[in-house]
């Protein structure tokens, strides 16, 4: 009988170039496939909820395969676990329904953006923040962030070359948290994401946080669907794909 | 003129031999040193508040050196931030009076102990954490920490073959805490502490948490004065010395 099994995945993305599988290259997915087979004997499709970028972390993507394999959830867990490399960790495996995608069926996504904002950088933190030098006015960058919420073309925040036909996205909440140690938390929630959308939204509010932008611009910016009217897209090791919706 | 200069800081522990210069090793004492030698061509006596072992890291460690050097304290966070490794950054430059001294001067410390603390282990949390997969009861732990506070002699809680003379401590709290991603924290605050004393006593909690000692047992612990009573150190990734008092 084949399963149906669905799986939720942390991990580092430092070392990696990405999810998705490119060969000669490490990837999450590639790991993954590995270990599954030598685990179960096969290598099944993995679906991934997010192709995350090179450098990006995760600490709850989804992933689902059909597999032959008889090895219960607890087993699958315990086995997995062991095989992966450290950087790589399996915090949940559930019998999906036979219907169940983990990209197609994702009704939303959760990211939090992490900036480090202080006058000097962080040796705890370097792996895990962006670390930005100059000041950023925080209410300058919740005013930009509500510019951000609503169902709109994203394609000024959509990465160059991307092959997205569809640009239209709903972003249904950006929160921009002060947190420990001159920590800032962006968090974004939303139906579905364009390839870097969420890394621009977080370059364009520290734009606007620290006063080369308006907020009030980021309007216009996202009415031209235009990418070459946005500002930077923020580095990947501050984003961390945190949980998707089903 | 020669100046007191106090230094805050934070390292990344997992590269290093521990905060105190050691031949041919890589040591956070040794990294500063150099870095204030490119800076200032003098090669300063450093002192530390805390001499930090092997693998233990540091939000707030303090460190004094005397200088005829005229950089301004801006001038100083500057250069030796751009000098040193990245898993080693300065926080803050002070003048401190002519007396100072980091380490007899500290009137208290506040060591954080993480513990990560669920079935399967964290691909992010790996440097930071001791993962403990049997389950903890919290309510044990901090039963068991009611016994460590207090002025005592913690000779029980002290590594073999330290030279301690007098292993009489005060820890003035001793909080257990459950935060997010099972992660229990430790927090320990005293005025001074034992070779590996704080690792010993998280050690000790795990071992009342998990049902292997009962908590009163830890009051007998201490009581014997014999370090062969104690239960494990904990590993040193776990450890973090938060701050220093003064």
């Amino acid at each position: 009988m084949t399963r149906n099994i669905r799986l939720i995945v942390e991990y580092e993305g430092t070392g990696y170039a990405g999810w998705q599988f490119q060969a000669g290259l490490p990837t999450i997915q590639g790991e993954l496939a590995a270990a599954l087979k030598r685990l179960t004997g096969q290598e099944p499709k993995l679906i991934g909820a997010s192709r995350t970028d090179a450098g990006v972390h995760a600490f709850g993507q989804t992933v689902n395969f059909h597999t032959e394999s008889r090895i219960p959830p607890n087993g699958m867990i315990m086995g997995l676990n062991s095989l992966l490399p450290p950087d790589i960790a399996i915090k949940a495996v559930e019998e999906a329904g036979p219907e169940f995608d983990a990209r197609r069926d994702a009704r939303g996504k959760t990211y939090i953006y992490k900036l480090l904002n202080r006058g000097f950088p962080s040796a705890l933190l370097r792996r895990w923040t962006w670390f930005v030098h100059k000041p950023l006015d925080i209410s300058l960058m919740r005013e930009g962030a509500g510019h951000m919420v609503g169902e709109k073309d994203f394609s000024s925040f959509m990465a160059a070359h991307s092959d997205s036909l569809h640009s239209v996205r709903e972003v249904t909440s950006v929160e921009v948290r002060d947190a420990v140690e001159g920590v800032i938390e962006i968090e974004v929630r939303g139906t579905a994401f364009l390839r870097h959308m969420v890394r621009i939204m977080a370059g364009t509010l520290v734009a606007a946080g620290s006063g080369r932008i308006h907020p009030a611009q980021i309007k216009a910016i996202i009415e031209a669907r235009d990418r070459t009217k946005a500002t930077m897209t923020a580095p990947p090791q501050g984003l961390f794909l945190m949980k998707v919706d089903y």
